[in-house]
């Protein structure tokens, strides 16, 4: 028999999460009482939201047969939440959860959110956070939000909205490669290898470079693993900061879709550069041929990689893990917001509501 | 044909929530890029997240008839939290809200949700805090997550685990009649008169006094209204710290477990003075009649009136809006946790899972 949260009080189900989370020294006073107390050394906190709904954004049985575990989507929730701080030039201090369940999610899975969580922050390089509190409920579907909370160390954020023509666009991490995951999942296609328990983080290099490895394909198993479990290229925002970006965002929803939103705020418009989309797309060619797609609808289209999105200063010698893109041109109203060597990039990724 | 939010964009629903947020000093950036930033004046945030889950913490449309607006739950999500920031002495500085809607969700009741945030931090006096964030997700059914910030201006945090034998058990706020409201709403009682849309906060006193009117029998309205729209007492947390409380908790799921919980964190015994209790139930009493219920079981067993449990020194002048209950008794393994005139308070309360 599997043991189901139904099966547990509140306090019992705690019980089994709490010795799951680390605790970070920015967390003063952690779970037990009506509200943590985290640091906020510069007197200032930057904090975000994000939630994961089951049968939106994960599946418990995808149509390929991959199950999506709790340690999946403790990880991605974390991993999206640290992501909006990243892109601030910002560094998590904490995190706080909010876990819906229904009576009938087994134990384990409600544990491996919480080892998900940990590892996440652990993994993606996240030492100053740790999750501070929390709260259960019970639901007809699983939701897991997660509110973040970071630290500026004096610095400015880094805004939309800052962006000049003469910029120089730059991306750190990968893009498209979750949605080529989530193109296998929605497919017949089984994912073999099967996806390892936890991907593989290089413990070396703090900032994943967005060209990494780009010449070998991602595989399969590879793609399906950063769609479940993505690695924003948490050392990335502050790296930019400190390098005087102007503006920056993660790609959460797509390149073209997220780029629009810096252009729009900034006023600009953003010209990027086709070799460049061709190698950030060589590594899913594999995939792509496989489900007879396009690699380049997922570069431009596909968000959840939740890499970063940023512009500098032309000049500006690129720090660690950023890749030059594209450039930044004068706004005008007969200029789209992005464009591909000069023509309309379709405006492509994903609404929440939209059908 | 009513709108729905599966008929707009996401920034379209945005566009609709935010010109109903007002803006608070402590917002130092507000919605637009990926994280808010927020002052933390004394270099620490207080920080808790809470949840309400359609069909479990309100109805659409209850057995009784009466329809929970989404101004109601937009009011009681921030109320719940704006309470863990009292309960811990502090002052609310922001909220995070995620918001999870099925399409067919009217863009009238998301806006409500809104207009129920701001109404709420308005009326019941937190001038400092506004809504700084938020993340919309698409789901089967409504759920709220409301992430809270604070300031403990330069004091410490009031915890659980300060209270000391010889102490005097106080209240601020109400308890049970959100029990006997959530009691109407179950039963086949219509509400009558009509719940109003917004309730009626008195506007001088920043403190509703624990026994307020209690002469009074309180009103299927009130308690219904009490129920969807709590009002907790949020001038009473800091002032309660300021005047040395040792302990301090808010009573969220009934004041017997809460109770039990700052016994337990506190290795002591909390005896309840039954004389307290009777005037507590009293304007319950009607109500009770109504229904064929025991309105002391409210008073010890229901939660979400949100007032706060206190623990003072003996001698010290209770602040503005707090009464005596009980006192402070030695912890021992043969003694329960809380007694009522020394002879043992059943456990009763809200458990999120338990059937």
């Amino acid at each position: 028999m599997t043991l189901t949260v139904g099966e547990l009080s509140e306090s019992g189900l705690l019980a089994r999460i709490f010795p799951r989370l680390d605790r970070s020294a920015s967390v003063l006073l952690g779970p037990g009482d009506d509200a943590a107390v985290v640091a906020a050394p510069d007197g200032r906190v930057v904090v975000s939201i994000d939630t994961l709904v089951q049968d939106r954004d994960f599946r418990l049985r995808w149509p390929n047969g991959y199950a999506s575990t709790g340690y999946d989507v403790g990880w991605k929730a974390a991993a999206q939440n640290l992501s909006d701080i990243n892109a601030m030039g910002a560094v998590a201090t904490s995190l706080v959860v909010s876990l819906t369940l229904p009576a009938a999610t087994p134990v384990s899975w409600a544990e491996g959110v919480a080892e998900g969580l940990n590892a996440a922050i652990r993994e993606l390089g996240a030492t100053d956070c740790s999750v501070a509190g929390g709260d259960l409920s019970g639901g007809s579907e699983i939701v897991v939000t997660v509110a973040v909370m970071g630290t500026l160390q004096g610095r400015n954020p880094v805004l939309r909205s800052g962006a000049r023509a003469g910029d120089t666009v730059a991306l750190a991490g990968t893009v498209g490669h979750a949605a080529a995951g989530w193109a296998v999942l929605e497919s017949t296609v089984p994912t073999v290898p099967p996806v390892p328990p936890a991907p593989p983080v290089p413990p070396a290099s703090p900032v994943p470079a967005a060209d990494a490895g780009l010449a070998a394909d991602a595989g399969l198993a590879a793609v399906v693993g950063l769609f479940c479990r993505p690695r924003p290229p948490l050392a990335a925002g502050p790296a930019a900061a400190r390098a005087g970006a102007t503006a920056m965002l993660d790609v959460s929803d797509g390149l073209t879709r997220d780029a629009g939103r810096l252009a729009g705020a900034s006023g600009v418009s953003l010209d990027l550069d086709p070799s460049a989309l061709q190698r950030l797309a060589a590594p899913l060619a594999g995939t792509a041929a496989l489900l007879g797609a396009d690699p380049l609808d997922w570069v431009l289209g596909g968000g959840e990689d939740h890499g970063l999105l940023c512009t500098f200063p032309a000049g500006v010698t690129l720090p660690d893990g950023f890749t030059a893109i594209g450039s930044v041109m004068p706004g005008a109203v007969s200029t789209p917001p992005v464009t591909i060597a000069g023509s309309a990039a379709d405006a492509v990724g994903w609404d929440h509501f939209a059908v």
